[in-house]
């Protein structure tokens, strides 16, 4: 018998688990106005796949595609997004009394950052279901890796972002044609911006959470982790959250793999998010042990991937945090610049400010103890510091 | 039996053929100061290596240490270089009348270029011999690429650079903790200084050619286009000499590979050297037919990595075109800048204007029937447009 190429079987809301059917273009849950997840048929891909099958297929995010949204090969868009490296931390982890510290390098994606996983997903997915123009608003990041996959795809792309963006992110979306629109504002201006030029051009919005398929490409993060790890997870995951989508789509991830009986005991990760003081939205939810965010006022930090008042999947980041007993806490631009130099010095890695936000923390949980010296940490950079200069 | 880590055997000179102890730091040939080459057991290695063995590998270009010169795992010096994609280039290949182009992406590399392969072997091979400090004279990349592993080594770097090379790899260099110093002049200059400063501090020199083990790490390149490939070599192969080292590494891989038996029939692909028409002193030698290349006066080009007057191993690099029946082309910067534009558009890469520059080669050669449309072609990008804004 053959296997599909996907196991793809349909959309589930992530808050009343209501159904949607996966073959239609859609957007979020229209009753709870929350994100709607790609889900699997289970039994099927338990019966008929092997955890140990992909390790020898060609590297990249698209040897887990039968887990991964796209029904035919022929439309997946790639840049060869994926299968970055899980690098260990001596010299940083004999700095701060680590022991066993690692970092997945995420800056070695096409355009830079973890941002083309979901975007090759999504512009993938949308090219099947027939959508012929794309818009995104973006802290920066996902913008430059919309334009990049669109372009690649042929499908005409929008792109608003903050004036303030880095420049890097406004040339990379520039020069692969994209129509850039700089906004007065925050991504969440963007967001009202391109949900207009969605709705006006017939585009698809393809925004944070508000389609259903950016999560399936970060969830591959998950996957390559569980695999490096030979399937035993490691005990803590340091993970800056923006957008805050990776953070869940790992977690997501984690749960696919114990559905599939592919995991090494029943131990998972405690999750940590990281956020900027300057914009900590989901560390002051967390304080509360709220479900969801409030809109955190006069957002500001350099780290402009953190630069999100208010995540549309801040219920699915919270969750993500309290069912793995984990913990968000906010580190300021001071302790990030610090943190970036100490990674740089150690281990030769010029992290995003996003990703030496990390390390930042990781003084802090040393020091309440939170985490013991013989832990197994990974840390998630985000992306490369190159894209950050003036 | 066990099979060692690596088959590295001797160094031999490309030129008068003396052989060198490789378990003793050595730099160039001082007979005829020209490079040393790391050659290998080949006879062992046939015996005991499968070239469809390395496939299921964890990813990266240590996963060929047979084949390269460290001798002891623990002395790899690595950042998760190597593995990256070959991507089809439909589109542009569409505009250009061209069936089966492809585009080898070495700006998914850390550091966002293609050196990081080269520093990484001549790091760790340092490392294993005992150097305690590196110099290196760098039009950019290289210098960035030297600074982040000698960080991860722990190892003190000095860096001589252009003090007009783009801003990126200026600061990529000091944040790992290199000592830059910023020359008035040409890499040609800096290279007086790098050796000065060797000879002052006790350095290893790891300037392009002469050490040799830059150039193993670079023909890791050659292994992964022969295995994507099949193990039937494309027909041609772009690629922007500076340097131009990774184009003779490429070769030099070809040639062991054929020894190996791994290829699959006598075909070796046509070899082409691109360089701007600002500093083109491999084009100048090609079209004389000459064996070395003159001091070309007045280098200029934005495209800061062919900005080489005079490459050490200029005869290596004439010696591949001529045996691959290949050839040496030189493009105008205006040239490479619009080429970017259109690999940018057509495919969503974001190109170094040296990986641009072979796309713009190709109209040429095109143009002149060098090409014919069902060729395989493959472009090597070398880096990312990102560290050249300004
Ligand atoms: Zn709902
Ligand atoms: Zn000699």
């Amino acid at each position: 018998m053959n296997t599909p190429f996907s196991y793809l079987s349909h959309l589930e809301c992530s808050h009343c688990g209501q159904t949607y059917d996966a073959h239609q273009v859609q957007t979020f849950c229209p009753i709870c106005q929350t994100p709607l997840l790609a889900d699997y048929d289970w039994t099927a891909a338990a019966a008929h796949l092997k955890r140990d099958q992909f390790q020898a297929r060609r590297k990249g995010m698209w040897r887990w595609h039968e887990l991964l949204p796209v029904g035919d090969e022929a439309h997946i868009v790639t840049l060869g997004e994926g299968d970055t490296p899980i690098l260990t931390l001596a010299r940083l982890g004999d700095e701060l009394g680590l022991q066993r510290l690692y970092l997945k390098d995420e800056s070695l994606n096409p355009t830079g950052t973890f941002k083309a996983r979901g975007l090759s997903a999504a512009v993938s997915r949308a090219r099947e279901l027939g959508v012929q123009r794309l818009t995104i608003p973006t802290a920066g990041n996902a913008g430059g890796a919309l334009a990049a996959y669109a372009a690649r795809a042929g499908i005409p792309a929008q792109v608003f972002m903050p004036a303030d963006t880095p420049l890097a992110n406004i040339e990379e979306s520039r020069i692969t044609g994209a129509e850039v629109t700089l906004v007065e504002g925050l991504i969440s201006d963007a967001a009202r911006l391109s949900v207009e030029a969605a709705r006006q051009n017939g585009a698809l919005d393809v925004s944070t959470f508000k389609e259903p398929y950016r999560m399936e490409g970060k969830k591959t993060m998950g996957y390559e982790i569980a695999e490096a790890f030979d399937w035993r997870l490691p005990d803590v995951i340091v993970y800056p959250a923006g957008g805050g989508m990776g953070l869940a789509a790992i977690w997501k991830a984690f749960g696919e793999l114990r559905r599939l009986g592919w995991l090494e005991g029943d131990h998972l990760p405690r999750m940590v998010a990281v956020q900027a003081a300057g914009c900590a939205p989901v560390v002051a939810a967390f304080e509360k042990r709220a479900e969801t965010c409030e809109f955190w006022q006069n957002a500001h930090t350099q780290a402009s991937g953190l630069r999100v008042p208010k995540s549309f999947g801040d219920r699915l980041i919270l969750q993500t945090l309290y069912e793995s007993n984990g913990l968000a806490l906010a580190v300021s631009d001071e302790e990030m610049m610090r943190a970036q130099q100490q990674l740089a010095r150690c281990e030769g890695i010029f992290a995003a400010p996003e990703g030496a936000a990390n390390v930042a923390a990781l003084h802090h949980l040393i020091e309440s103890n939170w985490l013991a010296a013989d832990e197994q940490v990974l840390l998630l950079n985000t992306g490369t510091g190159l894209k950050y200069l003036r």
